[in-house]
């Protein structure tokens, strides 16, 4: 298989809709072309099965809901501050492993911009990753260090919105 | 199966990268939550074949190429143009039939905006759809008639590219 000479490191953030549905594309066409690719959530919790995860289950593409659904509204916040850092540990030894061709931090952002990680170790870790190993982190308000380090970033900006309308959340577009 | 009281109209604009891997995500979970989705593809030909396409046989999703890879640079200007309508008739009937829940015309804001198809005939198309029926439309710079009528939008705005710093479009991510 052809590899680029050097993975790249993508950031889809922003306030809109449509980050972790690009993420999920890009791991599907990822595998679609021979790549080993997988996706580590850090906020979504195994509970709710989503449609990504039905899907890459079918494929043998490995998707790891890490978190249990909440962010700085939890009601156990170390609880949940504990298993972001968990799931950093278990990110930092794939991406360094370079077993996967495309590593997916869904939701990522957010745990770096409560401070739980060091976005300093983050980029130290990301860029310091083997050279074939594609990296993309998904989640409103990167911060700058993070969006520095990126070779591409997509600012996914909300000019309209069904919830604005009273629209719920719908699965099979919304998970 | 549950369906929402009505489908959505979502789309997915602006000039930085992830439209088409959205809705390929999109498609990917409606499909696991037992939707049926289908993919026109306004621009592209059948000619590469995209990493979506691969899984999208493997699943059992219909993908349609339709286009022959050119827009307005196109050398045969009239062909290109013809595909174009002729994927769009296609894509009136596929979304008036309602044999799919998901119906995503990727890249279809180029035609639009190039006048070849009417917007007001597809406002009206897709305003008439039935009602569990979810459209999404891809493309930079949708008509403001599309954005009016649609219950989300999404900008994807070009915050950083690789291609600025010479890194050409790569296997496994970009197609």
């Amino acid at each position: 298989m052809t590899r680029p000479a050097h993975g790249l490191f993508l950031v889809y953030t922003g306030n809109g809709k449509g980050k972790t549905s690009a993420a999920v594309g890009a791991v599907v066409r990822a595998t679609g072309q021979g790549f080993r690719a997988v996706m580590l959530q850090f906020i979504k919790s195994g509970k709710r099965v989503s449609g990504e995860r039905v899907i890459a289950e079918r494929l043998g593409i490995e998707v790891a809901a890490l978190g249990d659904g909440f962010t700085w509204l939890s009601k156990d916040i170390d609880r949940t501050k504990q298993l972001a850092l968990d799931a950093w540990e278990r990110a930092k030894g794939i991406i360094a492993g370079g077993e996967y061709d495309l590593v997916v931090l869904d939701e990522f952002t957010y745990p770096l911009q409560y401070l739980w990680i060091d976005t300093r170790e983050v980029v130290a870790a990301i860029s310091a990753r083997p050279a074939h190993v594609h990296v993309i982190v998904t989640g409103r308000a990167a911060p700058d260090a993070l969006i520095e380090a990126a070779d591409l970033v997509t600012e996914m900006r909300e000019v309209k919105h069904p919830y604005q309308a009273g629209i719920p959340a719908q699965r099979g577009i919304d998970f």
